[in-house]
């Protein structure tokens, strides 16, 4: 639906100022050194599930000034002519090294680096945070709904309250990496290739003049993929009519899948339908719960009240991330024409100079380092790959999402539980190598000395 | 870049299987009313601004099921052939009866009601619950945005930061519909014909050797819409360096626009330009503020502090609505072939019937009655107008965003303060007419009988 937007005008209108100056400067193909990183890790979040990396890369490919982005560029009525010629022929050209996607972050750490002309860069900055930003922001949230599951399953019914269409395609895209098991989404599951899956709404049952009627016309029309959805009006008399339903099918040599509960207390519910189905001899019969579920109230279900929950439906909370729907993402110029560079804002200190960012095999602590810096110690592995060199991807810019979800698990086996905790998570140790703050340091002197004249 | 999503595709996999138990028991033609609502005001909102319309009634237009749907379809596994050949002739033929855009509504009030054949009816809750609900949470945030502001100048920053494009471009439209001032998104600038802004980042700052150079140049490019960002290094020193270049601007007969102040203590910062631009004559030079804003920070800024700034660029709070990111928006069944429905599960109950929404000209309450019900007193107002009839926009359908905005200044004007009050609103009265109470509990006692037999 947001189906004719042209990649090029996805900015702020002071990327486009900026680089009109970097024109007019002789600055604009000078080198220079960009770094995306999230400034501070929300609150109650233990790691961050790293994710965007590939929309990012499709966006630089992509970029381009042509007859209509320069129509729309020219009804602003801020931008001269030259500015505007000079755009046609801008392409990105640079570089771009990152964090596969699927790689547990933490703040302070880049996300990715752009080396690139100045104003292609610059260019590519409200992009990229804007698809790092959701993504990583969804992924984090679905790692925790699925750590909060113990490996039952979770499946992503969140489309309805997602912010928009772009949100539920790529938070189904992120669940799929982070290892949940289904998408009720349909365009995302046929673009993704992730399994679509769903139930019935209540409008089902309603517009049959008796639950009984509507579970048996759904089964009628789907045999073994029939979950009933159990509580339009009681869910107690819910159950029932479902067993009566699942016997049916049984004596018609078809085994219906599930109930579905979708509110009231779910715990108790859970219990007695469980009871109710082995009872009846429907131990394979599975029981899913939604309504309102979040990965507090998962592990409350799973954890506390050990309820015989075989799979949850996740929708609103993981929709936005309810608990931390943002998240403090920076795109900041460290290098510019071979001079490493920060800014020294009240509170809003960065780090100058090209990145690497070191993770210790043991997680006992990552360092993050200027790039030409050896290894903090042996055996230290570096996050940042190179994912695209002169405007093009490497072969690790085209992994594909099975590639990422298999990095996630690996990743995700080794991280430590006391980082997964949902609440009161341990702080992951982040240092600063020696080399960035002896370049910060002369930074400042430099500066100070350049801005007292 | 969602550029390619089909329009039909953009459901819950639940939509298309309930559509296909529709069609196999002959009901998928029988009309249907569904109503859209929000079930509960989130925690500490007086209001809710409606928006998304639009959205809405264009994918009921553009809803086909062509080759490309089919296809993905087919590769789903999940339909059978006369299923997917029913689809192909599939349109929307129905109606839609709404709440004009930037209508101010509150809890249990249809935001919009479709009345169309069942299966249509059906298909169509996905998308439109995620438009009414993307958008009708950032309009209400914008417009506490607003609110808080005081007519001081409010501008979307937000882009960054949204999750997502569509809702970038979607948060654009609805701050343009509750009168803030411009955004800095270009492709919504251009698509919606919203005045673009923007002022510089820091990389510009940094790129230069000395904070005055990148001044300079600045000044030298944009001449009066330049605005001088003074914190990449030291806010004081940047408000000297912006007065400087503002001074040598005037020397050569150019007024500069403003300041921007991005961090720090915003009050304090703000006196401190405000009296050493006055003291250089510098009157017409703006103050603006940005920098983790959201309408409680403006409001102390100017109801608490007084401070003299000009206007607020707001971004993170802005784009994910970050303390009320969801809304507890549902699309339910209220009437299927004559016959009208509710849902009774524990604490989800519904009311059944086509309804009506009236707005006392007073304020003192609103009243949802049945669509036949009249007006509950004399010059009471009915809210729900019909936008569409068998698929077509009415006129009433087809206003524009201009038409929208001057709908909302309409209703905030009248608006009573204590509903605008940002931390504790008072609750707006919302009763329910005795038609829908009686019809409600009619329709308990036939199903109660039904359920038993």
């Amino acid at each position: 639906m947001s189906a004719d937007v042209a990649p090029a005008l996805l900015v702020d209108l002071y990327e486009l100022t900026m680089a009109d100056v970097y024109r007019r400067e002789g600055m604009a193909a000078r080198p220079a050194t960009f770094s995306l990183f999230v400034r501070t890790m929300p609150r109650g979040r233990g790691y961050l599930v790293a994710a965007g990396l590939d929309d990012a890369l499709s966006w630089l490919e992509e970029m381009r000034f042509g007859d209509r982005e320069i129509a729309a560029l020219e009804r602003l009525g801020t931008f001269d002519p030259p500015f505007l010629d000079w755009l046609r022929g801008l392409r990105f050209t640079g570089s771009v090294r990152a964090v596969p996607e699927g790689t547990v972050v933490f703040a302070g750490e880049p996300i990715l680096e752009v080396d690139a002309p100045l104003a292609e860069a610059q260019l590519a900055e409200t992009f990229l945070l804007n698809q790092v930003t959701l993504q990583t922001t969804l992924a984090t949230k679905a790692a925790r709904c699925r750590h909060a599951a113990q490996g039952r399953t979770v499946v992503d019914f969140a489309m309805r309250r997602t912010h928009g269409i772009d949100a539920a395609m790529k938070l189904a895209r992120v669940c799929r990496i982070v290892g949940l098991t289904a998408t009720s989404n349909v365009a995302a599951a046929d673009r993704y290739g992730i399994p679509a899956t769903g139930t019935m709404a209540h409008s089902l049952v309603q517009a049959h003049e008796r639950e009984l009627d509507a579970f048996r016309a759904f089964a009628a029309a789907h045999a073994d993929a029939t979950v009933l959805l159990v509580d339009t009006y009681d869910s107690v008399r819910g159950i029932e009519h479902a067993i009566r339903v699942a016997s049916e099918c049984r004596d018609r040599g078809v085994r219906i899948r599930g109930i579905r509960l979708d509110s009231g207390d779910l715990a108790s519910l859970s219990r007695l339908a469980r009871r109710r189905l082995d009872e009846e001899g429907f131990d394979a019969v599975q029981v899913f719960a939604s309504g309102g579920l979040d990965e507090y109230e998962i592990d409350r279900l799973v954890r506390v009240e050990r309820a015989p929950i075989d799979g949850f439906g996740v929708g609103s909370s993981l929709a936005v991330s309810d608990d931390a729907p943002g998240l403090d993402t920076v795109y900041k110029l460290a290098e510019y024409d071979g001079r490493p560079v920060r800014k020294t804002s009240t509170g809003k200190e960065t780090w100058p100079g090209a990145k690497q960012v070191w993770r210790a095999p043991d997680w006992s602590g990552d360092t993050i380092a200027l790039a030409g810096e050896p290894a903090p110690a042996a055996g230290h592995v570096p996050l940042l790959v190179e994912v695209m060199r002169d405007g093009r991807r490497t072969d690790a810019g085209r992994r594909s999402l099975t590639e990422h979800r298999e990095h996630f698990e690996r990743g995700w086996t080794a991280l430590p539980e006391a980082l997964k905790d949902l609440r009161a998570p341990t702080a992951h140790p982040v240092g600063i190598s020696e080399g960035l703050r002896e370049l910060a340091r002369a930074f400042d002197e430099r500066q100070r000395s350049k801005e007292a004249t």
